[in-house]
C-alpha cells in the first residue's frame, strides 16, 4: 500500500491565471523522487468555505496533505487561521516562531512591524517549521493518523522548508518502498505509429510495471514506472525490458532520461572533438537558439548565418545566384551549397541547413506552406531531406529544427 | 450569480512531477477574460476511479467542465472511453471526426493506422470539436446543466480548440452582460516602480473597473477590465482612463492588447521602409528567431551572423582583432562595431548586436555571469549600452534580446 499526498495550492491569483504554479509541479517532482504517491493536486481560491472542503476532502483521502499558499501578513491570506479554526483550537503566541522572525528582521536591517509579530501566532497544535528565507513560519500538523504541512506560496522560502525539514521528516516518517523510473526519448516517429511497433512488447509487460507514452511536437517519451521494494532489483528489472523493447524502435532513440536532443548532439560534437556551424533560413535562429541553450555549446558551435534574405545567401553563403533562380530558395540545390558553405566559410567539420516555407504566406501549389529542405554535410558526405510539416508558422519552425537535430544525430552518429 | 468553472488536467506526468501543466494555467486566464470564474482547479491521475470521481465532484460544483488530457491513441488515455461510462452512453463512429482525421493524415502525407480511426469512436452524446492541429477530436457535452469540454493535453492543440471553437461557444451560452478588456504593454520598468508611479491614479478607478499587474520577465501588462451592458460606452470610459494613466508612463508603454515588441517594430520598419540586420553572440539566435517568429518579417528583416566564436566575429563580422584582444568580447567597443558592420555587411538601415556572457561559466570578477552589451546602429547613431541580468542562463537570454527590441523602440523610434 503506497503512502499518498494532496497538494493544495491557495491563491486567487492562480485560478485567474495570473500566476503560474510551479510550486505544485516542483513538489510532485520531490515526492516522485521519496516514493510517495501524489493522489490529487487542488487549487482553490482565497476563500474559506472552498478551502475547508478542500482539507477536509484531501484528509479523507491521503495520508499527507501539503499546502501552499495563503500565509502572508494581509487580510486575504486565510491558511493560518482556516488550520486552527479546521482543527478547532485557538492560534497562541509561538516564542520559538517570535524568534525566527526576529532574527531575520534584524538580519536584513528591518523593523519587526506588528504584522510581523502576529505571524508568531500559530496554531496551538502545530509544529512551527523555520522559514531561513522569509518572515512566515511553516507548520507541521500530525493529527488523526493525517500529516498536514502549510508552507509559504513564495517557491525559494517553500522549497528551503521543504528541502531541509520537511523531506527528511516525510521521508523517514514514510518511505517503505521504492519507486523507479526509466524513460525513453524517441524522435521523428509517431506516437501511434510508436505504439503499433510495441504492442506486443507492452502487453507482455509485468503488472507492477507501468508504461506512459509521453508526447511533444516531433518527439515521443515512453516512460517505465516500477514499484517494490528493492532500488537495485527495479532496476535491473527495467534494464530489461529496455533491453527487450529498443531493437523494435532503436533507430528512433536519442536518449535516456534528463536527455535533450541539443544536449545528446552536443556530447557527441565534444567526444569527436568537431565543431558545428549552421545556415538556416525559414527558422530564424531558432535552431542556432537550440544548440546554444545547452550550457558549454561554445565548445563546438562556432556560430551560424541566418540567411533570410536570398542576397544574403548569395552575398555572404555564396549560394550560387543561377541555383537561386532555377530551382527557388526552397529546394534541394539550393539547400545542400548552404550546408556545404557554411562549413567551408566557418571551418567547422559539420554543416547544417535549412530551408523552407514557414507560412502563413510564401506558399505555391507545387511547394506548400510547411516545406522545407534540410541538408547535413560534412567531409565525407553531404545529403538532404525534404519535409512536409504544417501550417503553424510557430510549428514548422519547431519540426524543422528538430529535424535538422534528427538528421545530424543519423549522419553523425553514423560516420 | 456568477458561472463557475472547473479545470481538470489528467495524467500521471503532472502528478510525477515530469510535466509542468501550463494548460489549467492558460485556461484560467482565458475564463477570467471573459467574465467566468474557475472555482476550483484539479490534477488527477491517470486512474479510472479518481477520474470518474473527479467528473462528479466538478459537476455538482461547476456550470463547466474544462478537461485537458487523456485522450491520444494509447492504452493509458482514458479520458473519452470514462466519458462515455459517465454519461452511460456507448463510443460509435463519428464520421465528420474521421472526415477531420483523414484528411488530417492526408495533408501530412502519413498513413492512417487503425488507432488513429478509433479516435474517431466518440461518445453518442457529445458534439465532436475539430483538432485542426492534431489527431484527437475535442468533445463538447451539454447534459443535466453542465458543460463537460474535453481536450487534448498537447498545448497547441488545446489552444486552437479553445480559442477558435470553445470560447466563442462559452461566450454565447453564459457571458449575459459584456466584457472589455483594454491591455497597456509596457518594457524596461519593474512591476513595483509601475506600481509607485500609477498608485494615485490605481486608487482612484471605479469601482466596476479592475486593474491587473501581469508580469513576465521584463515586461509588465497592465489589464483593465469593465463589464457591464454596452460595448461601446466601456470602451470610451476604459479610453478615457488609458489617456489619464498614459503620461506617467508613456516612456515605457510599447503596445496594447495584442501587439508584441518583435511586431511593434516590424510594423515600424515597413511603415519607414527600412531593413534590419543583427549580429548576436551571446543570445545564440533567439533574438533573429523573436523577430522572425513574427509573419512577414522577411519584409525587413534580412537575417544576422550569430557569431559565437570570436574567430567568427573577426573573419566573418570583420570586428578588429586588437580591439578583441584589448577589450576582450564582452565591452562596448566589441558590441558597437559589430552593431556597424553587420548593418554594413547586410546592406541593411538599422543594425542590432548584443555580446554577453549568458552563463553559467565564463563570468569574472569584472564581468560577472549576466553582463551583457548591446548596440544599435542606423545612418544617423550607432550606441550602446551596458546590462547587468541575472545568473540563469535562460534568462539571460530572454532579457538580452528584449532589451535589444527595446533599444531599438527607443532609437528609432525617436529618429
Amino acid at each position: 500500500m503506497p503512502t499518498y499526498a494532496d497538494i493544495i495550492s491557495i491563491g486567487d491569483e492562480l485560478l485567474y491565471g495570473q500566476t503560474l504554479d510551479t510550486n505544485a509541479h516542483w513538489i510532485s517532482g520531490r515526492m516522485d523522487e521519496i516514493g510517495i504517491k501524489v493522489k490529487r493536486r487542488i487549487t482553490v481560491a482565497d476563500d474559506e468555505s472552498e478551502i475547508l472542503k478542500a482539507f477536509q476532502e484531501s484528509e479523507d483521502r491521503s495520508d499527507i496533505v501539503l499546502i501552499t499558499g495563503g500565509l502572508g501578513p494581509t487580510k486575504d491570506d486565510l491558511t493560518k487561521p482556516l488550520l486552527a479554526r479546521y482543527f478547532n483550537v485557538s492560534c497562541i503566541l509561538n516564542e520559538s516562531a517570535l524568534a525566527d522572525v526576529t532574527e531575520f528582521f534584524k538580519k536584513a536591517g528591518r523593523e519587526l512591524t506588528e504584522a510581523n509579530r502576529q505571524q508568531a501566532e500559530l496554531p496551538a497544535n502545530c509544529t512551527k517549521i523555520t522559514n531561513r528565507m522569509g518572515t512566515a513560519p511553516g507548520m507541521w500538523f500530525d493529527e488523526r493518523n493525517t500529516i498536514f504541512v502549510s508552507m509559504p506560496g513564495v517557491p525559494y522560502e517553500m522549497k528551503t522548508m521543504m528541502d531541509e525539514i520537511i523531506l527528511p521528516r516525510l521521508k523517514q516518517k514514510f518511505v517503505g518502498g521504492v519507486i523507479h523510473h526509466r524513460i525513453i526519448k524517441t524522435i521523428g516517429i509517431a506516437e501511434s505509429t510508436l505504439a503499433d511497433k510495441i504492442a506486443d512488447w507492452e502487453a507482455a509487460l509485468p503488472p507492477h510495471m507501468k508504461l506512459a507514452y509521453l508526447p511533444s511536437p516531433g518527439q515521443v517519451k515512453l516512460r517505465i514506472t516500477t514499484m517494490g521494494n528493492d532500488k537495485d532489483s527495479l532496476r535491473a528489472e527495467t534494464n530489461q525490458q529496455v533491453e527487450r523493447v529498443l531493437p523494435l524502435i532503436e533507430q528512433y532513440v536519442y536518449g535516456y532520461d534528463n536527455d535533450e536532443i541539443e544536449s545528446v548532439i552536443g556530447q557527441k560534437l565534444i567526444q569527436n572533438e568537431k565543431t558545428l556551424a549552421i545556415a538556416e533560413s525559414c527558422t530564424g535562429g531558432y535552431l542556432s537558439h537550440m544548440v546554444t541553450s545547452i550550457p558549454g555549446s561554445s565548445a563546438y558551435f562556432k556560430g551560424s548565418l541566418v540567411s533570410y534574405a536570398n542576397e544574403i545567401k548569395e552575398g555572404m553563403l555564396g549560394v550560387d545566384s543561377q541555383t537561386l533562380e532555377q530551382h527557388g530558395a526552397v529546394s534541394e540545390e539550393v539547400v545542400l551549397q548552404m550546408a556545404k558553405n557554411i562549413r567551408a566559410q566557418f571551418n567547422t567539420e559539420v554543416g547544417l541547413a535549412i530551408s523552407g516555407i514557414a507560412g502563413p504566406d510564401g506558399g505555391t501549389e507545387e511547394k506548400p506552406v510547411g516545406t522545407v529542405w534540410i541538408a547535413y554535410s560534412d567531409s565525407q558526405k553531404t545529403t538532404a531531406k525534404k519535409f512536409n510539416f504544417s501550417k503553424s508558422r510557430v510549428l514548422n519552425i519547431k519540426l524543422s529544427a528538430l529535424s535538422a537535430l534528427n538528421m545530424f544525430r543519423i549522419h553523425f552518429f553514423s560516420n
